[in-house]
């Protein structure tokens, strides 16, 4: 399930330095971009078409009969120490911008992700690279409940393993009906200990335990019923917005962003800080929270509009 | 999907002390009955055919042409603080009574409770006001658990924000295949964070975070899917039990005044204790639990009839 | 629904010492075979065709009349003490063999264990009797997890009370479309509080309390809707495994086998000791799991399988 760029192409030193040099930027393993309130990360490891035309030739020099299969290896969106940073970047980065709404991590190519890059963690890169994968890694995933806005993972194909995690660590899910979802780590030797973390806490523990241990993929139909998965649609309707074919993603954010910014960021942080705690000690927060809320601007324009019998105006 | 009595109607004082002397009495909010070991206690605000002869002449007089939409304005149970002392009085009233076996909540109307009652959140209520109402919620959602019988909640139509909360906070869930589930609350500018608290511990996380970042209702279906409902019943089945038709809440019911009400007190205790324990630990209260039912006389007449082939008679 | 042997048989004295003698022998009450690197221990409960001669004999004299109820009688897998020691020991036993794979706990019979041998929770056992009971009861369940190899249970037929504990306390479940489930202790006057500790951990709680309260049994695809349940797959292919019907367990066996043992338990063990922790408190330890797991001879062995496109050699 794992998998990496190039993987079977690319051996020797020189064609690494000439790839990594071209092709290993991260503009080009993720895309970015930010229009009508929501921030778009597009995973997306380079392919063919984004090859620097002297690498491309170079490719085409050293490997003419490997080359068909290139788009195929290269699109897993494997989560290299390059990819996480890039998509931990566009997280964070200016997040606090009263015009963010929500943030959408999607891919492309036919796997949403691979998970970690397995030729990042050989014993030539040794414990220490290890660490600051894993590290990375966590940072990533653990940055996500603490960002203002919800984050909504779009799955399209496979998620499998830190991409899986990936996936669970969001706030919303919503998934093609032909995606899937795996845990396949110890069918290379790396039991997905950490994605675990994030998957028993989305998921019936007697389904993740079956991911886990077997390594085998569920449906997105079964994951929906498990709890990983908020929304499944029809892959067709999961893509760009069409008109006559408003998909149900772009509802979703249309909700989001028809509520109060402030409203939602206060909502957000009690909802992950709650579902830790004891239930009583959960409930004497959360009273202050509801009455710090209707102190807020736009707490009390809500109710006034609710009164006034108007649309709120944030 | 907040609403509160007569909004539109009546925005004068005199109208709202007419209105409170002659129609705000928490025998109006809720009925309560006994009988057969099973209190019920229907969420019933008012609605035209319950307004005071006087009031209604006022009503006809204040706002003739508004009154055709009254029923449904009036019908939809927020909970008020009213309505909230008036359903938290019928829940621990009399608990220890050894006829009480089991609490049912119910509604009136086509929503079951449309969550908190807006017009008592507004800047002028003051900030003191909010803290009693959400102080006197928790109080009303926590007495739940901690009631020697199971409580059930039976529901018909939309169940909203805190109205949503009071259903998670029920031990059992019966709903009608029509029903509906949302916390809708940032719309309003006051995002669900004290139902987010039931509904978390009740449903998977991914579906919880949908509702509460959406706003969006999902059906009972879906509701049950997700965790937060025991059973779905076709909505005429959830009526009153009728010859040759009767009813799954009636059966439940039965199922339960056929046990031990010392042993389902018992248990229903350590259920609630033990959720929130480490396993281990959970398990060391545990064994002495089941030794201390078994030492109960209901307990060992329960093992008695066993043997002897025979009903218990508790 | 609890049960246990002989019941109805046998009321005095001579018959008892007998019975023991010849027939509570561990060896009969489980079957417990070791082929291809699982462990298969199957509760068998004594039936007829074990019954020793001379207790046949006796039997045949001294209830000519119910005999032909003897099959059913005796076939219910209840969880003696007896019979949680064999299986204890089984589970247990040579456990750090690097040829042990999987354990599997299944049945034979019509049901797949009915819960505690109620016979042993009188009065007259006594108190001391009674703790004994449940703690060896949590010493067996909480072993489950402990194991270095994956327990999957494999449900025919009904798992009540501390038998549908049992299931809930395996790592993985997969049951027949036929089974079901069942906490119907408080029939008994004995709440299923221990039963509810694993079974809550297992599934949504709506439905473990639905369970609990009312008795009632829920069939296999709620169980798995509501979480208890891994995989449901038809009756017939739960069986052994026929030429062209190969059955889903051992599919799922394979897929284990296939693995480093090595890995499985260090993922076990972390899967089972991060649930319980706070999710920044379980990526802590995550993190260097992971790192850890990389060192182990069987991790590089994968990672440099992976990069050399071949099977791993474990």
């Amino acid at each position: 399930m794992y998998s990496s760029w190039g993987q079977s192409l690319v051996q020797g030193s020189v064609a690494r330095v000439v790839i990594k040099r071209f092709w290993h930027h991260s503009d080009h393993l993720i895309s970015c971009s930010f229009e009508n309130g929501v921030r778009r990360i597009v995973l997306n490891s380079p392919k063919t078409r984004h090859v620097h035309p002297v690498l491309f030739w170079f490719l085409c020099f050293a490997c003419v009969l490997h080359i068909s299969n290139m788009k195929k290896i290269c699109s897993r969106n494997s989560l290299s120490l390059e990819m996480m940073k890039a998509i931990q970047g566009s997280l964070i980065r200016d997040s606090s911008n009263a015009e963010l709404r929500a943030i959408v991590i999607s891919s492309e190519g036919p796997v949403f992700s691979s998970g970690h890059n397995l030729k990042e963690l050989t014993e030539k890169e040794g414990r220490e690279y290890h660490q600051k994968v894993f590290s990375l890694c966590t940072e990533m995933m653990t940055a996500i409940p603490k960002l203002p806005v919800p984050v909504i993972a779009k799955v399209r194909g496979l998620a499998a393993a830190a991409g899986c995690q990936l996936v669970a660590s969001c706030d919303l899910v919503i998934a093609g009906d032909k995606a899937s979802f795996s845990t396949p780590g110890a069918n290379f030797g790396l039991f997905c200990s950490t994605p675990g973390i994030a998957v028993t806490r989305s998921m019936s523990h007697k389904m993740a335990a079956y991911m886990l241990f077997t390594g085998r993929p569920i449906t997105a139909q079964e994951a929906h019923v498990a709890g990983l998965v908020s929304r499944v649609v029809p892959d067709e309707k999961l893509g760009k917005s069409i008109p006559g074919n408003y998909e149900e993603l772009e509802k979703m954010l249309e909700d989001i962003r028809n509520k109060s910014r402030a409203v939602i960021e206060m909502g957000k942080s009690f909802y992950h800080q709650q579902k830790e705690l004891p239930m009583e000690h959960a409930y004497r927060i959360g009273e202050q929270v509801m009455v710090e809320n209707l102190a807020l601007k736009d707490g009390q324009e809500g109710m006034k509009a609710f009164a006034e019998k108007r649309k709120p105006v944030w």
